[in-house]
């Protein structure tokens, strides 16, 4: 065990590194990451376990900085462990280099992104279930939670889930410095009651002062000893900017770099530069609990002309791919017998996580599930996941690979009205960063496109239908992602019916409907929305003298017809008239029929577009 | 005071129509409404004060079933007050119905839209800001809250926010029937978990048997005679189902009518129909306190030249506005100093409301304040309103007027790096119901438009730029929303570019850029994305061969580029190119500058797309 003056010289120098390359810099948060540098200094030199040359070692502890913007001591600490040098340290926040504002996994240190606060612990929380349940190691998940955020209901779906599942190998340091970006935080520190919150929430909770060395190692000792099965919360009462009494516990100084005289003053008081290397103690040899072998993928299939909803095909091909792989791990908000992830669930239910109504919470677990190298699939209504949009977003940062699939979308889920419906899904999760967007119409196509998600990367989401459907395509097909398919096309085509999902199959009946009246339509079904299969498009349109309509159960904003038209808006068609069909008034309940039509998005409204559209002249006519 | 015979009656007949009316539309939540019946018909009969044939008397008590799937119940109690008839009450779930399978304002007693669980108890915190610090009324805010959604983050920030705010105004009732969608709650019945997450975080919390009237009653009373100044919770145990054994208690039964011959069993039990009408206790007769007559709005203006960020130029716009009018409130997210709602903070405390970092808690209370008739304007980082998607989407169902402020926005902030950056949020708010969204370039615009947002109905989203950027119009300019500015044109023009706030001085460069190579630019300052000036962007594209640069900081997906695109392809122009400039790659930190070049959004790469344009053919030409 170090002394604490060994433990005070390496926070020390993780103030003074703080400092330096903020003030190099010109902005960042040396203040914040101040308040912090006892207690990682501890951790550092006497608790951590980890192997800074195999970050990938899967016995290493995780360290997450919740508090994302205290980056400056994370760099600090990777530049202590000997991990980058001090020439890259002061790269930080440099156009190009690894050390980025916040952190995010550019570093193979960073398990995930944070800045967007509330996040760190959530996605811990997925660690450690993959920790407990899976890998079977025993492993530490540390994360570092500033105050501020305690105030994030993400927080407390965290404390909710860890203690629900046990997860004793989860510390939670809260740097309760009492200051926020603009003041004081709601409460101060009233260490109190924060513990009592934690307590509330079935956590153990101790109270320590975080720049008293001895506080602060019998806390972790306590942590990582514990016989308790419960998550532990250490509230460590600071000062924000500790160790330099100009603006030690001073507001106004949040995210603020000192300038160079103040800096050189700072640097002074804390004793100087210094560049001790501190090597954490290394990892256990352990072995994560071996995984079965692979076996060959047998798919559901399903009979040309039966019916069936896309999402219970979902979950029938979740369960095929569940005995296939045995990487492949489910979560769902407590709505599995309606998404059908239930069938997973029955059929496997050490690698499924029930994650109750606590959307921000399941997608944070599953981004926790991919820092491991598991092959999370989540589930819920399609609308609720709007409600974890910021996790999302983020995970798309954290180059994490998750799979969501979405359910009930669009108004063609009927009586239970909009709240229920998702209608933004679709341009929600095309504005991701790489992300994939999926929305089959048929079971057969619902199953492949659920094998091709297992190996996809980023973030892959799929929508999913509530109502029956028409299974159109033998279980022999194949659906790439980036694909479409051409389900109507003639040589006479005169317009292109774009669509994919439950509007797919309307279209399918304008097609029956015009093809008495002598228009031929091209029908493609753009089962990938992101990436869109833009030749495919392409061929239709200029197929049919740029006239094309897309329809789709969604709103006119952001989702396949817009796709469509980015498609084609700068191929140089000749001409190009786009009618887009799509949800653009408040919808109610009713019968799915009625609120297809009222939505103008049903057979007949795609046949009286593509009547539209023939009887106008376009250029090249 | 009733007697529990009265209760009792009342409450079998609450359950004998939740049955009833399910029963008749074939779907909906009878068994989540009878499990809660018992406390409604105490309610009802014996505390609420409410005048069902005026429900904007801002003396009424606020009823929010925030587990909006016990719509039955609900609608059983309108019908119970005489509000409704049985024979509307029966069009259950038909199209066309103000009954809707959630509760909507379609109904003039209900104050929002539940049915995404987890929003009534935060909203029910903003209509009790109002009440106790706006109107100065003692009327009281009952939510019912279901077990299942306590899992979700939003309750706890509601639950926060509530005793921060001293919110003795604010009863909630957790009708803990221990079974949710599909099995037990993570809880159960575990009435003392709750209970003691209660206390923690700052509330009175009371546990009853929620089917003993003498408990119910008790309860009501401490609730409402309580001198602490803290919020209550009623945690009352009950059975799902409660009255009917054949299912009381019994899984399997969530969002299940009952078949006919069962639902005649079931009233059998229930003592059959009963029509008894219950007037409850009318409001009080107060004033809500005074507000000062609105006085004539003085904008700031700002000199043409001169450089200011826009986020700066809101905080002083909404502190001209809050001294015009005071029905302005204003809400923000901990970075007040950020957004600059700060100005209007300092200048009008009593009509500002700090929300800490809960953002999905920020918008509820927005919306809370919406319903009381306040102007409420809520601001935070625009990627952190990502957070709040659910409660903005659900917002827009609820029809409430609230007005959200986004800075930040883009690449362009430089060297925070992504997770500060919003790439996504123009998408998310234009998918959403009759949003409006904006997006000025300057600080004489973005007054203008914050005064617009005042009188705006619906959802209205700003968003704001870190960096100062020059001041282009004069302080007497209008810009009414929907419409554009033409900054640039000539009779020579050979191709358009649209642009939006910070693009729009990277498509001022660029035109001078290729002034001096004689290729003419016309400009278009799009600052209303939605609704977006498709005339002008139609003249503009006609003008130029349809040749159109659309240059945005944001993902490529959703956003201005998309909204240009949905404006011009219907058109029907002879040819049309364009060519999207917008975020692709996912960017790192840097300077403003930087990431802009390499996202391929600055002036330079708005020069090169409009000289490749002009390179091609198109058809007219």
């Amino acid at each position: 065990m170090a002394s604490p003056q060994e433990w005070h010289e390496l926070a020390q120098q993780l103030r003074v590194d703080s400092i330096r390359c903020t003030t190099k810099a010109g902005s960042g948060h040396p203040t914040s990451s101040m308040s912090a540098a006892d207690l990682m200094a501890v951790l550092l030199k006497s608790y951590l376990r980890y192997d800074f040359d195999q970050p990938q070692n899967p016995n290493n502890d995780h360290l997450i900085f919740s508090k994302g913007h205290a980056s400056p001591l994370l760099y600090s600490i990777y530049k202590a462990a000997g991990a980058i040098s001090d020439q890259e340290f002061l790269t930080l926040r440099t156009f190009g280099s690894r050390l980025e504002g916040h952190p995010t996994p550019m570093l193979p240190w960073v398990d995930v992104a944070t800045g967007s606060l509330g996040q760190g612990l959530p996605i811990g929380v997925g660690i450690g279930l993959s920790g407990k349940y899976l890998d079977k190691l025993p492993y530490h998940i540390w994360v570092l939670l500033g105050d501020s955020e305690m105030a994030e209901g993400s927080i407390w779906e965290a404390f909710d889930h860890a203690s629900h599942y046990q997860l004793n190998n989860l510390i939670a340091i809260l740097d309760m410095n009492r200051l926020g970006q603009r003041g004081q935080t709601e409460l101060g520190w009233n260490s109190r009651a924060y513990a009592a919150r934690a307590r509330a929430f079935g956590w153990q909770a101790l109270e320590i002062d975080g720049h008293s060395y001895d506080e602060i190692n019998a806390a972790y000792t306590e942590a990582t000893t514990t016989k308790a099965n419960t998550p532990t919360l250490i509230v460590a009462q600071t000062l924000k900017g500790k160790g330099f009494a100009e603006i030690e516990n001073k507001e106004g100084w949040h995210g603020k770099a000192l300038p160079p005289d103040m800096a050189e003053r700072a640097i002074k008081e804390l004793g100087g530069e210094r560049h001790l290397i501190v090597k954490p103690q290394p990892p256990e040899a352990k072995q994560p609990g071996s995984r079965p072998a692979s076996q060959p993928l047998q798919l559901p299939s399903y009979e040309v002309g039966a019916a069936l909803a896309t999402r219970k095909a979902y979950g029938e091909a979740l369960k095929a791919l569940g005995a296939a792989r045995p990487d492949v791990v489910v979560l769902d908000g407590e709505v599995s017998n309606s998404t059908f992830a239930e069938d997973f669930a029955h059929a496997y239910p050490d690698r499924y996580f029930e994650m109750y109504i606590a959307e921000q919470q399941m997608v944070a677990a599953a981004v926790g599930l991919s820092v491991r190298h598991w092959t999370p699939f989540a589930s819920t209504f399609a609308a609720f996941l709007s409600r974890a949009y910021d996790f999302i977003r983020m995970a798309a940062i954290s180059r994490a690979n998750i799979r969501l699939t979405g359910s009930h979308a669009g108004v063609s889920i009927g009586e239970d009205g909009p709240s229920q419906m998702a209608l933004e899904d679709l341009a929600m999760m095309r504005a991701v960063s790489d992300s994939t967007v999926l929305y089959p119409c048929d079971a057969n196509e619902t199953a492949r496109l659920v094998a091709e998600m297992a190996d996809r990367q980023g973030i892959t989401f799929l929508r999913t239908t509530r109502e029956k459907t028409a299974i159109i395509y033998p279980p022999t097909e194949a659906f790439p992602i980036g694909g479409s398919k051409v389900v109507r096309r003639s040589e006479k085509d005169e317009v292109t019916v774009v669509a994919a999902g439950i509007t797919l199959h309307e279209s399918l009946k304008a097609y029956d409907q015009l093809k008495g009246e002598g228009l031929a339509l091209r029908v493609i079904d753009a089962y990938s929305v992101k990436p869109i299969d833009a030749q495919t498009l392409l061929e239709g349109a200029r197929a049919t003298g740029g006239r094309v309509v897309v329809v789709e159960d969604h709103w006119i904003e952001g989702g396949l017809g817009d796709a469509v038209l980015e498609a084609l808006a700068d191929a140089g068609l000749p001409s190009l008239r786009v009618t887009k069909l799509a949800v653009t008034k408040l919808p109610g309940s009713g019968k799915p029929e009625e609120l297809m039509a009222a939505a103008g998005i049903d057979a007949q409204h795609i046949a009286e577009a593509a009547r539209a559209l023939r009887g106008v002249a376009v250029a090249g006519d």
